[in-house]
This record gives structure tokens, C-alpha cells and sequence, in this order.
């Protein structure tokens, strides 16, 4: 982080450790992400419910980005099933969205996770959180489309102008553009081919 | 690790880590908490899907233990909400545990984290997945009743004998006995009541 920090100082640093434990603990993984490691934001598992991120909540100028919709192959498992009891019968990632944009966002410092690989899911993620930052991996190693995932991700205000934050995060495609000698050149290679795609589709 | 192991080799070591994560991470995850933590179990979390699990399926012996229905406060914000297209419309720890106890479970090795501040899910559960050993965490500083969690857990087979695996955890209760200087010998205390607590229920 130290020499991140020296050599990027604008950049933002996300910690996705996809925490999600109990108050006690929480505070204990809040006070590692943020005072510790110095991050900006870290993601947070939405499965044992408010509580858990609260903790993390408490840290001024902090982003907290919750699992809504993951781009793996099992994130439809839970992830994609219907809601019985909650009006619409949304599916749990609508869900999640929905509280995120509205009750456990307490502070406005909330974002939420959505898959690269599923676009349509993006656009209906952006629908119910309409305010939201999106931090959306998968573009790269896990196959997501950049045009796509700009386009689901954005949107087109009443004037025209573009609107809506996203982003969009490449690891593996970028850590191990090469294995060779050239891996600085090849990772940079690449994180400027990822960083131009997206531009472009803007 | 190597004290707990030296002092108490008979003592199984359950990883408390509520790991998550897509395949490629959950490989280096269960590689952390087999062969370097050298743990028997560990917790995870359900959200991302089975294939955030397989990888820890995958070490002969080790225990793999899902968050079904935590203790926390929050717990139920996703948890108890029912499923509208799951045939019987199970709650989500519902869900879980019937995966669990079915298509998941590939090798035996699977069991299933029940909160103690909820005796009658803890007994839903044993209904759900009958031959599953249940962790269950909450006696002690979160005030779980030791009796009424032993007789959810357990069950009378038709011969009258008690079946099912319950593994009752106290962490803080035993942890915080106290904070002068008889510390082991109060933690020690109040395990010794918490074990002959859960002994007399039987």
C-alpha cells in the first residue's frame, strides 16, 4: 500500500476481501481495511445482513461495496432466485440493490458488485440503484464484454448527458498478461487495451 | 496452531473465516486454511455459489461448514426470506440446509453453521439435513440457551438413542472471563459450566 500510495496517489484502492461476520468481528475487519491497510473501500458479503456492514459504515469518506450480482459461475445459485414475500417478488441480487439504494445506505458512501459477464443484469442493477457506484469485475479473464458492461452501466439523462458511476476492475488479464521477462510491459499492455475498450464504448 | 496441537492434539480446530470467493481465490483460500493453518474445518459463505465451495471439498477429510442461519441481529434481513419458485417456498436457510444435505454435499465432508439465539431453526434444520453436523455459536455472550439448542440439534431415532452431531462453540464468553490477572482460570471456569451445561442437557 505504501508504494501505491507513492506511486499512484490518485488512484483508488479497493480491498475486495468480500468480508461478512458478525458486529464484534466487522469492526475489527472495518478498523484492518481502513486504518490498517489504508484502503478506500472494501466489499462486503450481504449475507448475514446489516449488521455486519454497519461497522464499516462508520468510516467518513469510505466506501462500502456490497456482493449484489457476481460474475462466478455459482453467483446464480442464491444470488438469482426469486423473493416470495417482498412486493414485486424480486429476485435476492434485486433485492440487495433495492437496500442498498435505499434503507442500509445510511451514509451514501454504498456501492454494489455486479458481474461483467451478465450486461442485461448491469442495466437492471443500475435500474433499481439508479445512484450508485458499480464496481464490476469480469471484464478480462472472466470474458465480460466492455461495450456491453459500459452501456448497462451508464445512463443517458433527460439532457443527453451521461451519468452514473462504474468501475470497472481487469485482474487477471492484467497480472498475468505475460509470464515472461516482459510482464511489466505486457500487464501494462494490456491494462491500456482494457483502459481504451471502455473509453471507446462511452 | 502448532500450541493448540501440542497441548491439545485431540481438540478439532475449526477455521472461523466465512470465506466467499470465485474458484481461482477459493482455491488459495482452502490452500491458507488446510495446509498452511493445518485447521480440520472451515466456514463459509453460501452467497457466491457452489463453485466458490468445491474447491475445499477437495481436501480429503477437512470439513466445510456453511453459513445457513447466523445468530446476528441481521441475520434474517436475507435469511429467512422465502424463495417463490423453490418447490415448498423455503426460507434461504431453509434452502441452503436442503442443498446442503443434497446436490452440495459431493463428498460427506458438509455441514451447516445454525445460530443458538433460534432453537426452533436450529430444529428446522435438523429436519432439512438430518445426518449433517450442525456448528452452532451463540451460547455464551450472545445468550443462546444451552438446553434448548442441544435438544434442537439432537434427535431420537425409533430405537430411542440420540442421533445428530452438534458442535456448540462459545468464543467471547470463554475469551473475556475476565480481564484481570485470573483470566485462565475464569476462561477455564466458564468453559468447564458451558460443557457440563450442555452435558446435562443431553
Amino acid at each position: 500500500m505504501a508504494h501505491m500510495r507513492r506511486v499512484a496517489p490518485s488512484v483508488p484502492v479497493i480491498l475486495d476481501a468480500k468480508r461478512g461476520d458478525i458486529g464484534s468481528t466487522a469492526e475489527q475487519y472495518a478498523h484492518e481495511a481502513f486504518t490498517r491497510y489504508q484502503a478506500d473501500a472494501v466489499t462486503l458479503s450481504p449475507f448475514m445482513g446489516f449488521d455486519t456492514m454497519e461497522p464499516f459504515l462508520k468510516y467518513p469518506g469510505k466506501g462500502v461495496i456490497l456482493l449484489c450480482r457476481t460474475s462466478n459461475p455459482g453467483g446464480s445459485d442464491l444470488q438469482n432466485l426469486r423473493l416470495a414475500d417482498v412486493p414485486g417478488q424480486p429476485r435476492v441480487y434485486e433485492h440487495i440493490a433495492q437496500q442498498a439504494q435505499g434503507p442500509w445506505n445510511t451514509n451514501g458512501q454504498m456501492g454494489l458488485v455486479v458481474g461483467a459477464t451478465f450486461p442485461e443484469e448491469i442495466a437492471r442493477v443500475r435500474e433499481l440503484a439508479p445512484t450508485l457506484p458499480l464496481l464490476i469485475p469480469g471484464v478480462g479473464a472472466q470474458g465480460g464484454d466492455a461495450v456491453a458492461t459500459v452501456k448497462a452501466g451508464l445512463r443517458t439523462d433527460a439532457q443527453g448527458a451521461i451519468t452514473g458511476t462504474i468501475i470497472v476492475n481487469s485482474s487477471r488479464a492484467v497480472l498475468y498478461a505475460s509470464s515472461g521477462d516482459d510482464f511489466a510491459s505486457a500487464a501494462r499492455r494490456v491494462a491500456m487495451q482494457t483502459r481504451d475498450a471502455l473509453n471507446a464504448a462511452r
